[in-house]
């Protein structure tokens, strides 16, 4: 049985990235209350500016959510820290850089830049991925407490292409790798013609968050040459969080 | 009378800017609980991922309230149709570049880029301001409803320079110039030594956000070189954000 704040958090929930508008039946039906109970909810949260209601009845996020979350110190706090390392980075290589931190058995990216013409990734700025098949990921994931990393290494791995690593023992292949060699190389893991390197951000000697570069490429061989610059910056943002 | 609800929202309001850690007896005094209640609040929250508690005992605002926050269409919505014509308003002036909306009587930053070497600015993502000294906020309050431009106009404004206008017959006229030449100009009206002009972002006729670059400068005469390429990427936005 939820309680009545448990339930006001369920509706916040029951938006995600493929369903960011939600009619206030859909919201009953999603949370699991009945239409009465789900519109006195969405009043609520509708005043506090939680939500927002579209001229069509439908209802999003609203504004009031991303304001309270900017506060967040894994979100702004890190992507203030970060933002000058890659946008010198972006500025030199034209390219996606991303930084992204681990939520449970998940990556979540919290900046990302683009340029027009760069290779086209999955990700999106507050967008959730697997670990192991991304240069994040991985970085992440060799860094995570051990039991995060058997969970992970226990579950079945989506095979995105043909080059995703879903063996368990040359994953965990790979992680060693990563610790040794202090950044990481994702081959066309996510998608055919894009290949990542990314190096960990430390905060007091812990690793925080994950910073890659990501080219266009049909080999580990076209994003060695970046690997120096991202593992530079990386040591950049861990710097500028410990001032 | 708070409802459970309610004062489960106060808790995370109790965070701002200025107090992003707070302690347990913090926040039961900000929302205005006994201890034992803000203690079965903040659990709830924590749980949910909404509250992270670090080393010492603090709580802070969780990621989970960034990503949730991230589905608004006002933010990171706004922001990516936004990103590419601000990457490139930024490498070619490697100044400030903002973009904002109206919360109210008040500016929101969503997104900002700053040259290591621009001038400083007092805004931050994620941070209000005043809208009448702001070159963002004088074009949000120029197209804002007439109740709204009232009532700013009504209150007494901050005189953050000598330059700040805070006469309101002066400030209505700035208001008529921006609707009528199709930018702002805001010279020195917040720091000393920044000058900022800035266009409307329009989606389906109406002005939702406005972007703006801030340059060092002693006169208004620095910005205005500016503007044509301001209003562009304005356009390009708006623009973007139709399809």
């Amino acid at each position: 049985m939820r309680t009545a704040n448990g339930k006001l958090l369920a509706v916040l929930d029951a938006f995600t990235r493929d369903r960011p508008r939600l009619t206030l039946s859909e919201i009953a039906r999603s949370v699991g209350v009945p239409l009465s109970t789900a519109h006195r909810l969405v009043a609520e949260l509708t005043a506090w500016g939680g939500l927002e209601r579209d001229e069509d009845g439908g209802y999003r996020i609203g504004l009031r959510v991303w304001e309270r979350g900017s506060l967040a110190p894994r979100a702004l706090g890190l992507r203030e820290a970060a933002l000058p390392f890659m946008e010198d980075l972006y500025e030199v290589t034209h390219e996606n850089v991303q930084l992204a931190v681990r939520e449970g058995h998940e990556v979540l990216f919290v900046e990302r830049f683009a340029a027009r013409g760069a290779v086209t990734v999955l990700t999106q700025v507050g967008g959730r991925f697997a670990l192991a098949p991304t240069g994040v990921g991985l970085v992440l994931l060799a860094h995570a407490p051990a039991e995060v990393q058997e969970s992970v290494l226990a579950a079945p791995q989506t095979r995105y292409t043909p080059h995703t690593v879903v063996d368990p023992v040359q994953l965990r292949g790979l992680l060693a790798q990563v610790r040794r060699g202090g950044h990481a190389v994702s081959d066309r893991q996510v998608t055919d013609d894009a290949v990542s390197v990314a190096a960990p951000v430390r905060q007091r000697g812990s690793v925080v968050a994950a910073l890659s570069i990501v080219v266009r490429g049909g080999s580990a061989a076209v994003v060695r040459p970046y690997a120096p610059g991202v593992m530079a910056a990386a040591r950049g943002i861990s710097r500028a969080l410990s001032c």
